[in-house]
């Protein structure tokens, strides 16, 4: 049985690539998907293909439009979300992603730095299970074949 | 013609009381709903009524269980939902509050200042309109009388 | 049994004054509802409330950021929807409020002139009824109470 | 990850031909699926499988029961959906065709010229991406790839 | 807590006025509601309200394009749906609407004569309740407020 | 793109095996499903299984447990329903099949003789489509890979 | 704002009596629903409406369905479920009212003994709030209006 | 066509592999997936993955998050449930279970001895079909394929 995981948050580090070669690792039959991982072209995608925008606000608007496009169709086909949050940005998209993954009845996983506990205990009291480590996530990923 | 409002958003600040006062102003039939207020209240709730925790993680996630419980009621008896953010605090669950009103169809007035225009955008894009103010959030819903 | 019924289609003529007046005389418990039927009103909505925008396409967006949170509100609130097409406009967003009601399971009459058979057929075959005028519209609500 | 895409729109030009073979040297991972684009065809099928019909109003029905049909099987195959709107006709299934696939939360992008703005105002406003060209709605498709 | 309660089945005798007049002597706070009764309405209200049809057909499906309508309506009202199967008719509508009702999470009381059990299993196996009399089923309504 | 097609209605004629060896003529791309066929099996299953029941009633009921739980896996596969009705029978569990069908929103093909217009005008006019014969339910099925 | 509250759980103590009376003090505005509290009566109903049945497996049955069916009805006129555990019963319905209600989205607080922590962890997680004192579960309802 | 079938209940005895083996003996196409049958690993797997816990509330709380988690990706996978009850254990995750699957229309079958009639009425009564041994669920699997 493979699991397609939806691999939600910031993309200024590189922890999908760690987590993806983590699972690699542990030899897990799972397929990862996630937002556009260039973050230029993520702020920039919808000037590229919609044309110059008036001003900041239409050319967020229009790279939302896509992005949120992209969002939607992957999320649509994942079993999984991994969403994770870290000190430094407000990631107000990642709680959206999500919120979103778990009204759609989509299991999830948080996982959130200690310092975090407070502003995120709504968000975490509802997703399924929240941890702090990558390795603490892929763990809960090979219990579902165990 | 009633409709019932939640108002989700940080608790420091009175700005649902303004929002009530001008509602009355306008002479709108509305009814307001939203989350605890009393900051030290919302905090507590949870060892005030399941007891002492052991630590500040589950003194945490028991009083978020009793608040999601509550904003699950409310936000399920609501047509509208207004979600305001602001400079000061990372407001998750208020990002939470809003991405569940969207999943769930309830149209959604986001409020937020010009500043957070970028790490919004995805979240402001797939609401039903953004605003700056609250005197333009009520103008919406004073629309939906005329 | 008291019915809302939502009135969809153009806002140039006063088709909705003559079926509200007609149902009156027919005794029949409806609540009606609908969009904006100040023509200016309804185009200008989004500058009136956001401020003046970029350009016209912006001006339409805005317009219609805060013309779609009115429907869907009322649309919601209702238990049938009439949606009416004329010759002159293209209405777009008629079909649009009539296929939303549709998928939303509201049972749905459409009216329409002869002349517009062909155009409108795949719409009118998913709709509950077609009918060609405004007295037909409400003999069909009056046998539900029949 | 291969997505199945309906090509809703007008079957007068060949616009659905010029997409697939862009498609085609975008080499995307994409199945095409869409209306009959054989207009004789599509007007006539009702009449050529149930029989002469007893008049033009009987014959259009006829079809659309068995296009509508069609479109109902293979809409709820598709992950998005791609809307094209021009000037010379009205298009009511399109309309028809774009909101249903929001309703169902199929991702959606609309492709209309700029003078479409105005009378297509709420519906662009309701789907994910609205763009002027076949390249554009393309190129959206290849960045979820991306 | 007053209950809504659809009457489904057959419109040729008075076992509707025989159930709301022993309704009223247990004194249950129901409302009734139901098919068209008058049976020559019934069928002629196609032809009525859309004007003569070319046949039989099309006056039947004229007729059904209104009742559905009146059905749809009051079926999405009620809270329980009652069914009644008799040895004359082949009421196929009846089982159409116990069956909607089912899918609809209605809860649904089926009559029957002991002579329909085998030709009536698979149905009234999906049921809440099959019993042979009215008094029976509303036994069972009184039940749901002792 | 291949389509599941469960076919419901009476098992003491060889229609399904007539409609699949004419779907195979055409060369569709087409997987069958429907009810136990074997109509001593279709009976007894529940005693069979269950072992002796009391009477006639909970035998009947036991093997509608058993037939309804085959029905609601093969039914809840399938992308398309056919039903048919013929003179003989009541099938009332085919009127169940497509009134569940359609509830579940699976495009829904009824084919039904001339004489059965009146009796089963509020379902035929709830399918999709409905025809006399099977010849010209698969012309609609070939029709959608036209 | 009135809420309506399903009190699921065992019918052998007067749990509810004092819960009603406790709530009544802290003058909260709740309606209180449940199952039928006199157990002889809930064995019973079956045979009571429909007859003697042949043994003990088709009385029980038929208890079932009209205990269902009334359940069926007032849990989906809920706002919150309140679901009782203790030492004493099985109680195999509390665990599937309190799921059911889960599934259907209801708010739902568990009470339950210490001494029952391990057996029920899976259902407790799954539940909004865990407490072990019926007035620990009002003060949860208090704060709701707080 | 191959379908996936969930086996809730204890994880005390063997009989996931009874029942596996003899559905390889009647070779059906079936694949099993069920809960974590190592039992101390399923009671250790939150502390396990999330760290000592403060006491015994805790760490079952730990591993029911994990747990459900697991739960929610194979039943939202699972075409069918089959969900065992037996003498010696309170087995109340195993009700929620069947419940959840009945809840999300997943045909559902219970195997329970006849000792178990009494407490499991309401249960049983709401599952597709109850039998009372391992055999007996796999005829009803093999019957689907007959």
């Amino acid at each position: 049985m493979k699991l397609t995981v939806y691999l939600a948050g910031e993309i200024h580090s590189n922890w999908r690539e760690e987590l993806k070669e983590k699972a690699q690792q542990r030899d897990l039959s799972l397929q990862f998907v996630g937002p556009q991982t260039v973050h230029a072209l993520s702020d920039d995608i919808g000037e590229k293909i919609l044309g110059k925008q008036p001003n900041k606000l239409y050319k967020d608007d229009a790279a939302s439009d896509i992005n949120n496009f992209r969002t939607q169709i992957l999320l649509e086909k994942s079993d999984v979300v991994i969403a994770i949050f870290g000190e430094e940005y407000r990631q107000w998209n990642t709680a959206m992603d999500a919120s979103t993954a778990l009204s759609l009845n989509k299991p999830t996983i948080i996982i959130r730095p200690e310092s975090l506990i407070h502003p995120l205990k709504e968000l975490t009291n509802k997703a399924n299970v929240t941890v702090e480590t990558i390795d603490q996530a892929l763990e809960i990923l090979q219990y579902v074949y165990a």
